[in-house]
Order: structure tokens, then C-alpha cells, then sequence
């Protein structure tokens, strides 16, 4: 038994910031401490709320007060402070809070470790680059071993962990990789967008940014593949919740079925949140912290297939399953219970 | 056969505008002299795209440029202008160009005899309140001899035309009525708002200004009925076109089926886009100019229901059918091929 | 601290078969013994399925084995057994299991005192009409007391259910009451239909069985009026799970706003999965055992809206209340970590 | 100007029929005669109907009486029979009625010219094989001169199309192609089941027939393609119509992206419902017989995206479009005022 843990959220009001809350208040050594937001702070016209004025849902589940108190003093006073933030904005958080609290990011900006990479992707400089190697990168089936002793995490973006589960262990034997992954609205974030208007986004599918988008950097660097080879082409589907993703690959070597499936079970073997199927349906993992993943063989060429829920394995979920590794917890507590909804 | 008419749109990149072409561009007699877009307009960063820049899914069916020239010239070479604009718009441009041609406005503008109650819904003082009079209430299954001599059409408010044509039948015999009414998300307009963001709308249901929605004076005023004899219900839907809209009654007196359906039948056995139906469904009528309309007798008690598609027969397809009659045309030209589409 | 009980469920493959499992597989003190399925037991082609191999999204989960074996070898080896069957299945097994252990019962087949109504609204006489006075109806926030004693329940229908929530505090007061009600897809069960063909339901609006649904019997009995003060419009929405409900109310006598909330605050503050909220969306109890309440006052005249998820308060979430209370647990064992999902 | 032409429908009461009516209704040259429809028979139950007592969206738009009268007495009373059955029901037809009309096959029966494909990609012997070397595959972009004089023609299927328009102008060039290729829930018909119920299309996205599904051996056969040169993804998606496909290339040797550019262009100058555009969404060709086709280029790799509506440009607008060239009328006569519903 262990005693609790303070938890303070920034940022709280997101899809990202909710979704943490959902999961958090289910976790048994979880004390959630402070819940802040700039836009409810107390010099906004907002002050006064509770998280479940804003989202109504929480009511009976989370009632805690909305506070934009000073981040120095948030740090101080909690274990672990998720940072559930659009990017750009917790490199201004993050030198604050830095070696007073374990930090995990939610956001981009601690994700890549080259700085140039970044400005590229995201169109301005690091504001705090010296940051960037105090990070793990909080892709656990990837790097246990270091979250367990890491003090800060940048939780990986919800495509590239798709295609990082996906392809992770076939990860050097790769010539080219071309994805296809098409997501739900709710990774477009809260703030109403043309992209996201309900008469736009239903029975519409549209790709975006293809072969530019940001999580682009991530994947390769965490593949270590070159940009070269991948082609990837984000797209946006008519739902909510989720991520669908499939991979087309050529390899170095030709591989037998029985090599490449040994190759998943082996890598997955001890990986609580990863289901090997025989195909894989976006509905069988939407709001659990799953990811599904299917090997196909069309002629000797290899399609994988992968799914997960976008806000929970692509963020809150990954985000506490980091947090449960950091902190000597289970790794899958708060989040087992957390079945699929389905239908 | 007719010369065509010269048809000019202002505010032409809203749902509004875009459905007005759709159906435009099919008609015989019409050209599209001027789209005109303020945001678009020679003046901003956006000047020099065609409609069809704007919202691609029109490119090779209208091609026209968009523009923001002055009023008073468009109103002078055209016919006929539609007004699609927000409310509180349409009563800066009436002024420039009222008696210089044809009015239709689809805004809640002119729609009130009563410019106190418009200014107790809509928020401020009318602007030019001693129009209000030059602009017949564009139903034309009530109004139709005003409209063939009209030149000022007031396009009646979606919501309202649902609960008018359901209703019309029975006016004078109410003692009170009830309505329950689902809309889809397009009728709240392009602008991204937190109601349309496709991630809360999707799969939700939510009732929003019960007993205080704009819409309530207008049908007070065509069925001629108290405040106190109407409760409405205006209910936001998961889906993009249409509006379903349930009537519970009591009346002054008591009916049996067979004249019910006998006031039905009479008052529109000449009106080509209403359809009696033994029961209606929303999909019958999406993409078409067509009120379905369904009378349910519960123990006594009737239960009136009615289906339109909001961009259609409640705004585009009705403001086309009351430029036919205003210009002498088929009540139905342009509007009768469009059938609904379906599934 | 409790020792686990034993829980089977018969009929466990249909939607309300997996949600029970989704819920009960965190409760603290129940262990799932039989998952009994006819389509797939011992003397059918599909048996030796898990109940993951036929819903996938309980993989890692929920792995045990489909069964077909004697339903009384199942009760004499179970605490409790949930009936998941379709109405009229129930009270084919109800006589076999009924005293050997303690039965809830998800079907129709008992809940309705009077075997003529069952037989009216069911359209065949029932088998086992001395059963009927041996279940109680199982609303807790009605009959709880007799549900701590109670060794039989009939779970209530997922439309009865909310409009008894909505209207209960009202009891004894109402002249007349019009409902209507928008259910989404699941609550027409796993089996395909033209009703729930995804091209037809999706983006459709429709009303069914207007004035003669087969749970208005159950909502008379339990608000004990008459058939006369009840219209009740049950109607198709283009959404997977829940029930909106609206109620337009006439009233034998005037009350207060403050009146009224009183009677609401004063039913309800016990109730744990009751929220009094000052508008409803539908969005806000997906996935949860809420009931969540709404009181509008237009003119004097009152409207009450209830939420639920029709799978959850409707179905399998009030069944495990049921079974809390009956076995000694804490009502909200189970149900309280499922928080609503959202967005 | 033309003399109105005699169609018939068989199998009138799926979605393809419904469409081929939606469309058909607008056609200035088209008198519809005969509806047939087996299971609205003379001998059925349900013999007496019109097709909007089935459908009753058609209601005032078609009202024709639905038969199953004798289908050498319809090809002899019709010039252009439509065959909108499922692939094995048209083989039985066919030889009835061949040569005796022109036919238009919206099955899968003859679209393939080796029997031996036939059977292995839909389980069962041909029962007319001879047949199959009287029809011209219907693809207007690519046998346009055939279709002039052709006398029966196999229309695509709806993968299929989409796949051919998006990759024709490549033909000759293609080392390999991978396809991604998503699916509204109408592909599969009106005969409801599981993929398509309600409950578990929506929100799901699942890929399906990986490799082996039935349109493959008929894009190979259009594009002179070897199997293996093709790898074909098939997906369902939670939408109603449309297909988006997206195509990733390796080529025998390099192309510039002008080269590309000219290659599409050149091959569709002529074609009136091919739009080349810089992105492509699938709402944008809702509604509509366009194909809209984007071409992007990622460091060098060629990705070009195509997104048709499957019941029309997929089945019945292609269907017309082949109906119009044989007829010697304007290939875009019917269609070309059926612009896409947006939103």
C-alpha cells in the first residue's frame, strides 16, 4: 500500500486536462490537488468556478475549485504536476517548475531532442531548449528502464504513438514505411475550429499536412529511421474519439509471417496495454488505454494495423501509465479498470 | 417562356448563401449576376477568389467571383437580391436598396410587425423600424396573394416555418400548444462555436433558450396565438441538416380525426411541398423544399408532427419559392427536381 | 469487507450482456461465474468462444468461456443471476432458477403486476404469470426498501426508467403529462433491423409506436395514473447510446418554482446517481449510472428534461444498483469510478 | 431535342434503384415505365405498392405502381433496361433479356472477362459465362468510344471506379501501388447486418478483406496491372456515402510532379466529371456524379487521393452517365444539375 500522492493538472480545462480527471479519480494513490487555469484564474472574469461549472459532466465526480495560482507554488506543493497544455505554452511553465516537482508534459515542446527540428515543426524557436535533454521521452513499451528514474516526461503525440506501436518492433529493418491514419475531432482540441464545426467534420474525411505534419520529427526519431522513409498522411475522420492507423512497408529483408509475428510477441510480451488481434476495430479500444494492433500479409507485403483512443492512450492514459512507472506504482493502476465503452 | 432574371446574393460564403446557388444554378430563368461577400470584398486580405475558392465543393457548377462592391449598384442590375445574412445586417443594407429592386431577406430582420419585440429578442433597437411594414412575412402557404405582388420578403426563420406549417391548419382553434423541436448543427451558421464543435455535438442532445428562443414571436404573430398559449422547446441534435418538430395541443374544442385531417387536406391541397404522411422521418426530406407533416391521435389527444430541411425549406428553398411567385414564375420551378437525397 | 459473490449472466452475448461485464469487472466483491449464451453453447457451432472472441474490445479483460448449461446447475451455483434475455425469454427460465438463487431480471417479462396489460403490450399471454407478484420493480430511488429484502427484481425499461426519474418527485400532483423521448441505436439491441441499418439511422429523426409503446404500462403503474394522463412519443435518434426526455406538465394545482425544486431536492437527496443540474445534455452521463434532471418554468408552466445512458441507468447500471442493495454492498459499488466519457 | 426514352428498373428497391430514380426524375430525355422488384411482386404479400409506399421519400416525386411482371416483356417495352440486382441475381436475368434492349448491369456479373477470376472472387461458377464477352466495362473515362455502340455494359463497382479514375492517367508506370480506401455504410446495401448496424458502424473505423476483396481482380483488369503489383486495403467507415481513397505510388522510373500533373490533366481534359483540386474532401462530391482527384507529392513519392459518392458516381450516376453516351445524348445530361449537398 502506498500512501498518496498530490496531483496537480495545468491547463485542466482541455480535452486533455478533463480526460486526466476522468482517469485520476479512479487511481487508489491519487490525491488531485490543484486544478489551474489561466482562463478561470482568479483575475479572469471566470474566477469562482468549480471544474464541474465548466464541464458539467464532472458534477458528484470532481467539484474542485479552478485556480490560477502561482506555478512555483503548485510545484512545491504536489508529487506530480501534468502539464496538459497547447504546445509553445509549457516551455513557459516548464523553467519554473523544473527539479521542484516530476513533470509530465503533455504537450509537444519537450518531445524532440533536436531544437532546430523543433523550430522547423512548429514555427518558432524553443524558448528553453536547455530543457529539452531533461526529458524522457514517455513512450513506455519503448523506454521503461529510463521513465522509472526520470524526473520530467514528454508524453508522446497520439499520432506518433499510433504508428510508434505499430511499428516499433520491426523498428531497423524498415526501407520505407507509408502510413495512412485518420483521427477523430477530439484531437483537434477544444477551441472551435472550421476543422472541427459539426456540419463540416460529419461524413466528411479529409487529409491534412501530408508529409509535413509535426509528428513527423517524433516518429523518425524515435524509429530512427530517416525522413526520407516515411510518408505519412494525417487525416480527419467523422468521430469523436480515436486514431485508426494502418502501415504499408518495404523491407530491407523479405520476412516470413511466423518472423514478423514473433517479433510483435516478443516486443508486446510484457506490454499490459497492447493487444495483439487478428484485425483490429476502432471501437474496441475507445476510452481504454489500449492499443490494438493486427498483422496482415497480402502477398508478402506486411500492412499493420493499429488503434487506440486518441485522449486516453494517445494522452491522459499514456500520461498516468508514465506516471505509475515514475512514481513505483503498478503500471497499469487507475487505467485497468478502465474497460472499452462499447457499443 | 421567360428572359432570365438577374439574381444577386449578399453574404453569399454563409450555409445560406452556398445552399441559394445549389439550388440557383438549376433553375431556367435565373442568371447569378453579383456574389457579394463582405469578407471576401476588394478591400480584404481574401479578395480575388471565386465562390468556388471558397467552398470547393461548387468548382465547375459556379465559378463566379466573389466581391464586396457597393449595394446600391448590385440592387440596381439585379432583379431580385437575397440578403443572407446574420440578423442585425440585413437592416444596415435594406435602406441602400429597398424600392431599387426585389428584396428577399433571409434574416430575422423584417420578419416582426412588432419592432418592440424585436428588440426584446434580438438585443438592441431596430435600426430602421419604419421598414418593418414594407416586408410581407414570406410564407407562402398563408401568404401567397400578398407575396405575388410583394416586393420586400421577410424569409421566415427556420424553426418558425416547422412549427407554422405543422400548426397552420389549426389556427383559431388552440387553446395551447407545446412543441418539442431537434435541429441540425448547420442551422447555427458557419462560424465555429462551442454548440457545433463537432466533438461535443456528436452524440449529444441538448435543449438551449426554452420558452425565450427568437423564433417564438414570429410563430405568436402568423398563428395569431397569445405567448402564454405556446411552450417550445428548441433542441440542438447530433446531425447536420433538418429539423424535426412534435406538437402536443389542447384545444378550444374537441375534434375528431376526421375533421383534423379534412383542415389538413383543405388548407394544403394546393401546396406543392407539403406531403401528409402517415408518419414522418427527418431523411425524407433532407436536401429538399418538402414540409412533411403527420397528424397522431392519442386518446383524444392529437400530436401533430413535421419534417423540413432547414437550409432548404427552411431558408434557401422557401426564399427561391417566394421569388417564383413574386416574379410570376411556377411556385415550384428549381425546387421540384431537387428530391430529397436519400439514404 | 465483503467475500466476492458469485454472478452469472444469462443471455450474456446482447448489449446489455457485455455492459454488465464491462461494469461488474470492477467491483470490488463480485466474481463472474457463468457467461451463458444459447448461440453459442455446448450444442452450437460456435462453441468454445471465450467472450472475447465474440466482442473483442474484452480482450485482456473478460476472457472466460461462453456456456450453454443448465440454467439450474448455473443458479444453484451463483449468489446472483442477471437475465439478459429478450422479453418473453425471462419467463421461460424464471420458473426453472426462481428460489434457488436470487434473480435480476433485464427483460420486460416482470415488471408489469397485472398479467393483462402483459399480454396487451407484449401480444401474448405469459407463461408464468404466478411469478409475476414474487419481483419487485427495481427503481431504487422508489422502492428501495423492499429491494434490500427483495430475492427477485424486474429491472425497469430503459424509456420507464427516465421518465419515472423525471417525473417521480411529481407523483400524485399531475393532471396530464406529454413526453417525448429521443433514444439512441443500442437500445434496439445487437440484432440488425431496418430501424438500426447505420445508412437509415444515421442523420434520421422518427417517432414509433406513439401512444402505444409497451413501456407506458410500467411508467402508469409506478406514477399510478391513468392511461388518459399520459402521451408518451418515443422517437429514433441518430446516436448510439442514451435517452433524452422532455416532460411538458399540466398540474392539478399551481405550484411554485420553489415548490417544485423542493420536491425534486427533497426525493433526490439521498439518491447518488440523481444530479439536479440547471440544464441537461445528453452528452453528460454517457457511460455512467447518472440520471441527470432539468426544471424549466416557461410562463407558469413547467417542463422537466432527464439524461441517461440507456445502457447504463437504463439497463445494466440499475440492475447492479439493484443487486448493491440486495446483497448488503454499498449502493454505488462498481458504478461510482464510471465516470461519464466525455467528450 | 430528343424523344423520350423508355427505362426500366430491376431490382428498384435497393439503394442503387432508389438512386437511379433520384437521378432519373431530372433527366429531360427519361420516361421511367417499369419499377420491378421481386419482393413487391404480383405473388408477394406485398404486391399493390408504389415505389414511395416502400420509400417514402419519393413520395410526389415518383408514384409508380412496383411489379414483377415478366422481364422479356419489360426489356421489349423498354429501350434501356437497369439492372440494379446483387452480383449472381443479374446472371439470371441477362440472357432473358439480352439482346432484346440495351442493358445497363450494375451487378458485378459481367465485369470481369475471365469466368475463372469470377469464381474465385465470388464463390460460385458463372451460370452465364458466355455473356460475359458482350459487355463493355462502363468506365466513360477510359472506353467512352465503345460505349457509343455498346449494347450491354458492366457499370463499375464503387471501389473499383474510385481506384481506376484516381490512378488511370498512371497506367503503363506502376511498379506498385498500396491502397487505403474508406466506405460509407450504403456500399453494403439496404439488407441490414452487422457491419451496418447502427450501433456498431458509428464511430468505427475497421478495414475488412485485406487483400482479397472482389474489386480487386477488376481494378487489375482496367489498369493491365498484375496482382501483386496491387495492395488493397478496404475499410469501413462511420458514414453514409462516399468513398475517399488514397493511393501510394513506386514507379518504374522517376516523375517530376508537372510530368504527373500534365499526365492528369491531359487524360481528363475531356472529362466532365473529373475535377483535378489541390486537396480533396469527401463531403465536397456528396451528392454528385464528380470524382475529385488531388495529387500530392512527399519528398519526391507520389500520393494522389480520389473521393467519388458511392451511389452515385460508384452505381447510378455512372450508370446514367453510360446510359447518356449510348443514348447519344449529353454524357452529362441528369447530372449535371445534381450539384453536391454541402453541408
Amino acid at each position: 500500500m502506498f500512501k498518496k500522492i498530490n496531483i496537480s493538472i495545468i491547463g485542466v480545462t482541455g480535452f486533455t486536462g478533463i480526460e486526466l480527471i476522468r482517469l485520476l479519480v479512479n487511481h487508489p494513490y491519487v490525491k488531485l490537488k490543484y486544478l489551474v487555469s489561466k482562463t478561470h484564474g482568479e483575475h479572469s472574469k471566470d474566477y469562482g468556478q468549480k471544474i464541474s461549472d465548466v464541464w458539467p459532466h464532472l458534477k458528484n465526480i470532481c467539484d474542485l475549485d479552478l485556480t490560477d495560482m502561482d506555478v512555483q507554488k503548485v510545484a512545491e506543493e504536489s508529487d506530480v504536476v501534468f502539464l496538459a497544455l497547447p504546445h509553445h505554452e509549457s516551455q513557459k511553465i516548464v523553467p519554473i517548475i523544473i527539479n521542484k516537482t516530476k513533470i509530465i508534459d503533455l504537450s509537444a515542446d519537450f518531445r524532440l531532442h533536436d531544437k532546430s527540428l523543433y523550430a522547423q515543426y512548429y514555427d518558432h524557436e524553443h524558448d528553453y531548449a536547455e530543457g529539452l535533454s531533461q526529458f524522457i521521452y514517455g513512450l513506455p513499451e519503448l523506454h521503461k528502464e529510463k521513465i522509472v528514474s526520470a524526473q520530467n516526461i514528454a508524453n508522446p503525440g497520439c499520432f506518433a504513438i499510433t504508428a510508434e506501436l505499430a511499428i516499433l518492433p520491426l523498428k531497423g529493418c524498415i526501407e520505407h514505411v507509408s502510413l495512412f491514419a485518420i483521427t477523430g475531432s477530439s484531437g483537434a482540441g477544444k477551441k472551435p475550429q472550421d476543422e472541427t464545426h459539426h456540419s463540416i467534420r460529419n461524413h466528411n474525411v479529409t487529409s491534412y499536412k501530408i508529409g509535413v505534419h509535426q509528428h513527423i520529427p517524433e516518429i523518425i526519431q524515435e524509429l530512427e529511421i530517416e525522413k526520407s522513409q516515411l510518408t505519412f498522411v494525417p487525416t480527419r475522420g467523422p468521430f469523436t474519439r480515436g486514431i485508426h492507423l494502418t502501415a504499408y512497408f518495404y523491407f530491407q529483408k523479405k520476412f516470413s509471417q511466423k518472423k514478423i509475428m514473433n517479433l510483435y510477441k516478443k516486443t508486446y510480451a510484457k506490454a499490459p496495454f497492447v493487444r495483439m488481434k487478428k484485425n483490429v476495430q476502432l471501437a474496441d479500444v475507445i476510452g481504454s488505454n489500449f492499443c490494438d494492433i493486427a498483422v496482415h500479409n497480402v502477398n508478402g507485403k506486411f500492412i499493420i494495423q493499429a488503434v487506440i483512443d486518441n485522449l486516453v492512450r494517445g494522452a491522459a492514459g499514456t500520461a498516468i501509465q508514465n506516471m505509475n512507472i515514475m512514481c513505483g506504482f503498478d503500471e497499469t493502476l487507475g487505467l485497468k479498470p478502465i474497460s472499452p465503452i462499447f457499443p
